[in-house]
């Protein structure tokens, strides 16, 4: 049935015919592969045109910046499933990127709306730290977490995003965005009572908004960038088997304080 | 539950503490972030090495080749389900690598066994062409595909493959499992009575093993390729929705042929 | 790491030890196996009780109502993803689940939180109507479609709705939350200038609230139920595979309107 | 492109018009909803005829069975990526289904399969015990696990095996399968030098098989019933969040043995 409205009956990324694959308007076989690099590759299928040196150096910074980082959930959940079902890398693949979710990474988009509702109040006249404060209360007001500001681990600073910073500095592409997440993260004492540093997902799309990638891609890079990281833990998880020994701990750490029959006797194995 | 053995209790990709993030026994921010690319990184957490040149540049050209191919059945499972739940970008990328099966993408690793298990008859003593014709036939009576050979679209030729091959001379990293690759494709003629020619996930196991990247992580390359290419179709979703209509069109080609209530008059509209 | 609160640290839906297993309190193989049906075991596994009669009755009507629609598109991406990679059926199940959102199935909790709202106002004192008429006007202020309203095919009345509110009404378990569903769609022309009826995601919360099944379980059902209608479609899909031929339709009504290399001939076939 | 054969065209499954929606030739409203259950509107989808009442009985067992047994990896997948992704519920079950693999739950269709194997290889001809003899010994020289034997915690007996054979017996759809798999289960100690118990996995394709339960749809059977367990998990979740003190916990039961740079301190904290 038809649903929704269909207006929109075309696609600009790629088209072919048996000789030639056109992509984003180029030969691929002939000006793409083994010419540009597939950081490059990203850059142009996502907006159409070719990055510069800065541009790609900055992506390449921030996807590799946000690969990584340890045993953390969508990992397990993508290792346990690998364990479960060894005959689909592709699930665990899946199943570890359906954790990339506003609480945990997908918080580079949300922190990127956040920087881009403050430039446009700001760009309608608002000096910029009224235009941060204003929107910032909106958010505490409205009791929501205040995205790409605050980190478990790294409470005294992420270092990701001091160096992301750092390079957007270097590489010439810092410029309103950044201003405005540094900016908001002095305001943070004030607004909020405690101190809440720029993380690495505030620090992506202040510096990546200013290369002038779009805001509409911003949870790609976080997407794509741990997808990397999960096929190297699927990779171990086939030499390393620790899939099932996490689910084994995790189970341990929950009691179980429901009802039970009479007279039935709780295992001593969780 | 204890399920299944658990003697590994050992991770090695990446650890950290409140001021450093160690990847693949480097500090992150200081080594890798702004001094690697996106492809040495990814290189990096699935060998635990740094790539050479020739390498990096390997696993970029077989990552540029395979990232996108048009509206492919895994990018329109994406695109509609990003329709039906635009809510979740991380879901609709998802249903797309859920797509990247036996079938369509996963071929690159199997095409890799396909080498592996000649290279081994061959390292056993055998000639490589009376290895190679074996091992074929043996897939053959098996009623199994030849992986990594022939294409729905390219049938006169893979522009993808031929460039790879090429770009595998050119970096010297061609090795045995070329020679394979182009050997087999010369003997499919006379085994199966029909000429296939090889297509991108034949050739990408063929340059790929060859420059030194493990069999156990070939599907991860299509895998993190074809993200980058479901990411550009989602960012483009979102300004034109062509989810709904790919839907429509898909619905009207099938006619339903069960059994109807007395007096049922089926929709002009299906 | 320590992510978020950790204050919970246990579950009260299952316990086992080697001889049983312990499901919401009961025995599973003495008190549930074989004595009650899959749907009174799931109102129990979501609630914690059992069903009444009219709950249980109430529950597989809703059930029944929402499996099957036909090739709407979750169940074409389920079925080009099993096409794609037959190894994995939990796979194809996993892409067509994941269409189920906010747009096309999960406005059933949608809905939920709709009428919740209309009653919690109407409950500090409102008139029923004024209730609902100012809850309306916000979702219209804030340019929010109307979940549970509204249907591109049955347009002129879902008739699964009218089912299923008969049979609230038949089962005496309709009250407030379905008197709110027909108070709506009464109310709609003069709120928005149309009429929209009351489709099947809004009965089924309106039918199940009054049932005493939980808010926050409301999603549960149209996943449940479509899971069994995906789970149909494989089963077809295995016999008779149409998932490419539905796939190459979707392609060939959707033109390319990017540039081209020079020369380059658009195929005849998309 | 057009990928694979496209001879089929058709689909028997569902269709409609503005006022009628056809489930298997029925008219949904009219002959369906709150007149069937849930699980006789299963089996109809699946097979497209109405179950008798043994039938239908046997396969509620099934999925009463199936459906829950704690904190398995499938649920904890789930419940972190729904900590992680609290914006899609069906992402989180998504998660959960695609750890039902051949390793844990997808071993119903496996036994299923051997199971037919024997009984074909009787029909052709030889003895009972010899077709399942060598049927079993076939499985142990390629190394592969027998499906449906066996169990981690439930060593002595699965319960739930021996309550789906007795209900097979009750309801009289006892037959082949089911006296297949008592067999197998008596040779085992014998082919294999260790007696391992019929699990549930074994005893839900004997038992649907002789009901006349398709081969094609058992994998559907633990994926439809695991789906209405992840559901309950989910809406505890909610009000119980363990997801992340599960991740924590798993986190801390792995330890780092790769590199690291000079001076690096781990944290207390995994």
């Amino acid at each position: 049935m038809k649903i929704g409205r269909q207006e929109e009956r075309s696609s600009a990324i790629s088209t072919s015919n048996a000789e030639t694959i056109v992509v984003r308007g180029r030969d691929l076989t002939r000006e793409l592969v083994g010419v540009v690099s597939f950081t490059e590759h990203f850059w142009l299928l996502v907006t159409g045109s070719m990055p510069s040196p800065a541009q790609r150096r900055m992506l390449d910074a921030t996807l590799v910046a946000i690969a990584e980082h340890g045993l953390v959930p969508s990992v397990q959940a993508s290792r346990m499933t690998l364990a479960a079902a060894p005959e689909a890398l592709q699930g665990a693949v899946a199943a570890g990127i359906l954790g990339c979710g506003s609480v945990v990474l997908g918080s580079s988009e949300a922190a990127g709306r956040l920087f881009a509702a403050i430039e446009a109040r700001s760009a309608a006249g608002a000096d910029l730290e009224a235009a941060a404060s204003t929107v910032v209360r909106e958010y505490r007001d409205a009791k929501s977490a205040i995205p790409g500001y605050g980190h478990p681990l790294h409470g005294g600073g992420d270092p990701r995003a001091a160096r992301l910073l750092e390079l957007a500095a270097e590489t010439g592409v810092a410029g309103r965005h950044v201003a405005i997440a540094t900016l908001v993260e002095r305001l943070l004492p004030g607004l909020l009572g405690r101190p809440l540093v720029l993380n690495v997902s505030g620090a992506i799309p202040a510096a990546l908004l200013d290369a002038g990638y779009p805001l509409s891609g911003l949870k790609g890079v976080p997407l794509l960038a741990r997808t990397a990281g999960l096929i190297a833990h699927l990779v171990e998880e086939q030499q390393r088997a620790i899939g099932f020994v996490m689910s084994h701990a995790a189970a341990r750490a929950i009691g179980y304080d429901g009802e039970a029959p009479p007279g039935f006797k709780p295992s001593d194995e969780a």
